[in-house]
């Protein structure tokens, strides 16, 4: 039981982890530092796990990467608009 | 089989995917786009994954954990010392 709430809250942290990133992205119209390489392997690594944890009918898996893929894709299309809008002015 | 292959190679990926932020960060000597909260969240996300990980005896969660927790502390650091860098000159 113990073991299954830390597990909750490992998966929990891994995935709300990225909500500031959006914030502060979308504060400072800014996420140049942010690699895209990273975010795109994050995007493969992702899809790839919710696949998996729907196989394994773990909805902790399944629901925390389906999660992280959203903020992710967020993070991607946020980083193309803010790279063409900033680069028009 | 197949479906541990794709576990495998999920874990690869969200694991490495940190690799190129710290190379980007590394060549630019600048992280201050990348959230300070993400990368918190990060660390103890994947520090509960880890002992997790290690209770289950499951070496795929360790493993892929331990080395994302590498990563995530390496990328903290190297924040922390460009902001301390660059506020300098």
């Amino acid at each position: 039981m113990l073991w299954s709430i830390m597990g909750t809250i490992a998966a929990i942290c891994t995935t709300v982890g990225f909500i500031p990133q959006i914030v502060r992205g979308v504060k400072t119209r800014e996420l140049k530092d942010v690699s895209p390489m990273m975010l795109t392997l994050l995007l493969i690594g992702g899809s790839l796990w919710l696949v998996y944890g729907i196989h394994l009918k773990n909805p902790i898996i399944a629901l925390a990467n389906g999660f992280t893929l959203s903020f992710v894709i967020a993070l991607l299309l946020l980083r193309i608009l803010f790279k063409r809008t900033n680069a028009k002015t």
